[in-house]
């Protein structure tokens, strides 16, 4: 079945888009990725975070994304943030969103 | 029937994702699992709770889940809480949740 060949890998799961905010949530970024090794990689470039650690939670309520598994079972369009070592996940109300000037 | 044979054997059900919360809610995690007592290991594990003893209640009020019938009944993303012997579940209000600085 040659056509076959031509497809992406199967491995390589269709590439999803997603948004990633900061901490204090004043920026927000689309981004396309097919796993969570794809999207640390890209959140790291684009957030130009260099080599210092963070972990991704979910905008929503925190939730930390650490697995494969887990970041595959998510829906398109899943709002993930980054945090430092000691930076601890808000609700955005108690935060002051960044809409108030 | 060949196909069969490759399905995920029928005893196996579907990973569901659900998110287990710390008892004073400073931790979320994201965990795909497809029975009560991988969710009891995966937790440990994940919670590095080592041999603490603990049981698993719904983070949303507090009801123990300690059966995997019941386990079973509850949908996708359902938010756990690790309870220690000795610790109650608290209404995220009154606990001074960890929203508060």
């Amino acid at each position: 079945t040659q056509k076959l060949l031509s497809e992406p890998s199967p491995e390589a799961p269709r590439a999803r888009p997603c948004r990633v905010s900061s901490a204090d949530r004043s920026v927000r970024k689309g981004i396309m990725t097919h796993s969570l090794e794809d999207l640390r990689l890209k959140v790291q470039d684009t957030l130009m975070l260099a080599d210092k650690p963070f972990f991704l939670v979910l905008e929503e309520d925190g939730t930390t994304v650490e697995t494969e598994e887990y970041f595959q079972s998510l829906t398109d369009d899943t709002v993930f943030m980054v945090l430092h070592k000691g930076q601890k996940w808000q609700p955005p109300s108690e935060q002051g969103t960044r809409y108030q000037l």
